[in-house]
C-alpha cells in the first residue's frame, strides 16, 4: 500500500506528523500554516472537540455538533496538512514511524505527541463500566443516555427502595467537571423534568458529589472553593470532600463502611495519559505523562515533542495545569520551534501564561479567578458564557450555542433530551441499564 | 410488581392504551386531552420525532436533537397521559392486555395501535446489515457515519478502483426519502466537502437512484416526477428507473447481471407493517397492514383502533398514503371514535383530507402537488421549507432548525458532520466500515 506520505523520497518538504486533533495539535498545525513542512494531523475521531462545554453535551443541553468541528473543515484552506481519521497504536523512535491501527505506518522528520488523556481509575479498571467518564462525544452520550433512563427506570420501579436507588446519582471527582455536572443536573432534575413524570417526584432526586481531598477545586483559591460548595449545597448538591470511593456495584457506592444505594455514578476523577507516552521510551511520571524539556521536546529526541495532559512541564516548580490554555500555548510553542529547527535559529522554552481560572456551578452561580481578582455569582457565570461563546470554533457552533442557551434560561428546558442507542452497548453491566 | 396502571380495579376511568408516540399516536393522546380517560403512551423510544426531516439528520444537515421532542415533555400539561419507555411484544386480545418486554402487562379498555412500518427487504432480510434503511434517529447516525466515513476510506484507499468503490453510493427507491437523500448527499459531497480532502476529488462522488417502477416519486403527477428526475440528473444524479436490485454484496450491487461497484448502499423501499399487527389475529395485506373498518376499528374488535402505516384503509378505492398527514388525521378520527364511544354517540368513518404533497431535490429545488395546482422549482422548495418549519414541535426546534438552514445555505456548509460511535456496532458487517 502506498500514500504520498508514505514515500519518503518524493517530498523535499520535511513531514510533520501531528498525534490528536485536540486543542493542541489543531494549534501545532495551525501555527504551521506557512511554514515550509508537509503536516499529518492524525485522529481517532473526524472532529475537534471542544471539551470544556462536554458537561452540556452529557446533560442534554447542548447537541454533540455544537461543540465538535469537522478537523477537515477547520484545515480545508491550509494546504500544507492531509488529516487523516485512525489511531496510533505505537510510536517507532529509531525508525522515526508512527503505528496506525489497520493503516501504513507514518514516517516523520518532526513528531508532535497531543493525544490527551483518559481515566484513571486508581487501579480499579473493572469500575470503569459501572462509572463512566467525559473525555469524548461518545463518552458524553452515554452519559446522557444513564443520566436520562435512570428516570425512566425510577418512573417504572415497582418499589420506593428501587425507586430512590434510580434516583440518587454519584458524581466521583470534585474538579471542575465533577463540580459542572452536578450543578447543571441537580437543575435539571428539580426544574426541567419536574412536570414529565407521573409516579416520581424528580425534585426528590440525590446528587452526591464525592471528593477525596479537603476541598472541591482546588486549583481555585481558598474562597472561590468554599463559595462554589456553599452554591452546590443551595441548589440541593450533597457535597461531601475527603471521601475516598473503596467499591462500586451496579447498586451501590462504597465510601470505607458506608453503603450509598445508587445505580448511577459518574467518574470525574484522576487523569492517565495516553498509553502511547510509553512507546517513546522515556521516563514518565505517576500519571502516566512525558517529563519534556523545556522547549516541550522529549529527552534525547529533540525531533519529538509532546504537549497538552500527556505533557509533565514543570514551571517555576509547578506543573503547568492539563486545561485548554496550557495544550494550546503548549502546540504553539512546540510548532514554533519545529520551525525554528528548520530555519537554523534557537528554539525557545515554554511559558505558560495563565489567564485565569473559570467554572460554572450551576444557573447564574459561576467563579472566576483572573490572576488575583476574584469574581463570582452571577458576574462569574456570565463571564463563563461570554469566554465560553467566544472561543467556541466557527461562526455556527457560536450562533446555535448561543440560542440553545438562551431557550434554555428562560425556559428551564433542555433541547436534547433525546436517548440514542437505548439498548446499551456490548460489554456494559447493567449499571443503569436493566430494571428489577 | 405493581403499578398504577396494573391494577384494574383501583381507576374508574377507562383505560386507554396507546401503542406508539410517532404521528398518530400523539395526536391521539393530543385528542383525547379533555377525555374522561386514563391514556398510557408506550414507545420504544422517549421521543417524538418529526420523520420528513430524518433524512437531513442521515446527511449531518441537523443533529437529531432538532427534529425530535421528548414525549414526556410535550405532553407534561396532559395530566390524563403516562408516558412510558417500553416496546410492546405483543397483545392479548381476549384478556385485552398489551404485552411489553421486560415489563407488567398493561390492561386497556381501548386499544390504539400506531406501531408504524419498518423497511422491507423483499423476501432478503440478509440485506438490512448491508443496506441499512431510515425510520429512526438511531438508522439516520448509521447512515450519517456511513456516509461520512466512505468518503474517509475513499481519502485512504491505496488504488484507484477500491477508492471509486467508496466513492459510489447506491439508493434502493425512488420514493420521497429515495429522493430526497440522493439530491442532498450529492450536494454535500460536490460543494461542502470537496475541499476538505487531499487525495480524492469528492466531486467525482458517483450516485445512482434506483427505482424498480417505470417513474421516481409515483405518488405525484406524471409532469412534477419528471421535473424531480431533470433536477436530479443536473445536480450529477444517475437516476435508474425500471430496475430492480437482485443482489447485494459488501462492495457492489446487482441489477440483474449488471455488477456496480459501491461500498454503500442506502435502502429506501418498501414497507412492512410492524409485527405487532400478527398478534391481533385479523387478516393482513401483503404488506402487513391491518385492513381496518370505517372507524379505524379492528374487524371483529370495536375497542381496538389502528392507525398510521400500520393500517389499510380504502377511500373510493385506494388506500389512504403512508405519510404524516394520513397519520395525524387517522389518530384524531380515532381518539374521537373513542370519545363518541364512552359518550353513547354513533361513530364517525375516516375521512382522509389529502392537503397535498410536497418533496425537495436538492438546493432551490422542490415540487408541490397541491390538489391540482403544481409548483416546482424554486417556489416549491421554499413552499416546502415553510410548511416544515411550521409542521416542526416546539419553537426551539424551529428557530433552530431555521438556523441551522441559513447557514447551510449561505455557507454550503453542514453542520452536523460528526461521527460517532466510529467503531460499528456488532453485527454489522464490513459494508462501509473496513478498509482494504
Amino acid at each position: 500500500m502506498t500514500s504520498p506520505s508514505n514515500q519518503p523520497s518524493e517530498s523535499p518538504r520535511p513531514r510533520v506528523v501531528i498525534i490528536g486533533g485536540g486543542f493542541g495539535g489543531l494549534n501545532a498545525a495551525q501555527a504551521l500554516r506557512d511554514a515550509p513542512v508537509e503536516i499529518t494531523l492524525l485522529d481517532r475521531t473526524n472532529h475537534h472537540l471542544f471539551q470544556p462545554l462536554l458537561y452540556q453535551v452529557a446533560t442534554a443541553t447542548l447537541p454533540p455538533s455544537d461543540i465538535t468541528a469537522p478537523l477537515r473543515s477547520i484545515l480545508r484552506h491550509q494546504k500544507n496538512v492531509t488529516v487523516l481519521l485512525g489511531e496510533a497504536s505505537g510510536i517507532d523512535v529509531t525508525h522515526k514511524t508512527v503505528q496506525v491501527k489497520g493503516q501504513p505506518d507514518l514516517p516523520y522528520d518532526y513528531l508532535l505527541v497531543a493525544a490527551g488523556a483518559r481515566h484513571s481509575y486508581f487501579g480499579h479498571p473493572e469500575w470503569e463500566a459501572l462509572a463512566p467518564g467525559l473525555k469524548s462525544i461518545d463518552d458524553a452520550l452515554e452519559i446522557r443516555r444513564r443520566f436520562l433512563m435512570a428516570f425512566e427506570k425510577a418512573e417504572e420501579a415497582s418499589d420506593e427502595e428501587d425507586r430512590s436507588r434510580y434516583l440518587t446519582f454519584v458524581i466521583v471527582g470534585g474538579g471542575p467537571t465533577g463540580v459542572e455536572l452536578a450543578g447543571i443536573m441537580i437543575e435539571i432534575a428539580r426544574q426541567a423534568l419536574r412536570e414529565d413524570f407521573r409516579r416520581i417526584d424528580t425534585a426528590r432526586t440525590h446528587i452526591i458529589l464525592l471528593e477525596g481531598g479537603p476541598r472541591i477545586l482546588p486549583a481555585f483559591p481558598d474562597s472561590l472553593s468554599l463559595t462554589a460548595k456553599k452554591n452546590l449545597e443551595d441548589f440541593g448538591v450533597e457535597v461531601r470532600t475527603g471521601e475516598m470511593v473503596t467499591r462500586i456495584e451496579p447498586d451501590a457506592v462504597w465510601v470505607g463502611d458506608e453503603r450509598i444505594g445508587a445505580r448511577t455514578v459518574f467518574w470525574a476523577a484522576g487523569n492517565a495519559a495516553s498509553p502511547l507516552a510509553k512507546s517513546l521510551g522515556v521516563p514518565l511520571d505517576k500519571a502516566g505523562r512525558v517529563e519534556v524539556n523545556a522547549d516541550l521536546s522529549v529527552p534525547g529526541h529533540p525531533e519529538i515533542f509532546v504537549v497538552g495532559d500527556l505533557a509533565l512541564v514543570l514551571q517555576r516548580g509547578k506543573p503547568v495545569p492539563g486545561v485548554a490554555q496550557g495544550a494550546i500555548q503548549g502546540g504553539q510553542t512546540a510548532a514554533e520551534n519545529i520551525r525554528r529547527s528548520l530555519a537554523g535559529e534557537a528554539r525557545i522554552p515554554f511559558r505558560y501564561f495563565d489567564k485565569g481560572n473559570l467554572a460554572t456551578i450551576g444557573r447564574d452561580r459561576g467563579i472566576a479567578d483572573l490572576r488575583g481578582l476574584h469574581l463570582s455569582g452571577r458576574l462569574g457565570w456570565w463571564l463563563w458564557l461570554t469566554v465560553h461563546i467566544l472561543f467556541l470554533i466557527g461562526f455556527r457552533n457560536r450562533a446555535s450555542v448561543l440560542l440553545q442557551w438562551a431557550i434554555s434560561y428562560l425556559t428551564y428546558q433542555r433541547s436534547s433530551r433525546l436517548i440514542t442507542h437505548i439498548d446499551p452497548p456490548q460489554g456494559v453491566p447493567e449499571a443503569a441499564n436493566t430494571g428489577p
